[in-house]
């Protein structure tokens, strides 16, 4: 799971970047299943496009997904939602 | 840990909500250790707040903190930054 606090001129290409390794969940939020090697592809990429004086990319890890839970309360936005 | 998707004109209220009980970290991301009684007390709070239909609020738990792991890269934003 990555969350991200990027200056404004940098968002759109964060998410594009996160969006080609993750899946997008709501607002500034992105998680999904990603391997240690991809993620380290993933988090290179990143560094690249981010200002690490300014920007902060936050990585929360979790090796076995049994040991998160997750629920929502109220609406789910679906990735499809932006689209229309 | 908690993020929020929530109309505009409710943004306030939620944010002011979860900070009685949980740590902000960065955007719409607050997170914290916290029983299970009190986040049932956090959630039935917030449920009065939100609008169901149209905002979204996701829960993610842990329940032992040492399954999560936390890497931050670029700068990690400081609660008391935002009183700058």
């Amino acid at each position: 799971m990555i969350t991200y606090d990027v200056n404004q001129k940098r968002v759109g290409k964060v998410c594009k970047k996160l969006r080609e390794y993750l899946d997008w969940t709501q607002n500034s939020v992105f998680e999904g299943e990603i391997t240690t090697g991809t993620l380290n592809k993933c988090l290179a990429e990143l560094h690249k496009i981010i200002n690490v004086e300014e920007d902060s990319i936050y990585l929360y890890r979790v090796s076995n997904p049994r040991n998160i839970k997750k629920d929502i309360i109220g609406v789910e936005k679906s990735p499809f939602d932006i689209f229309l």
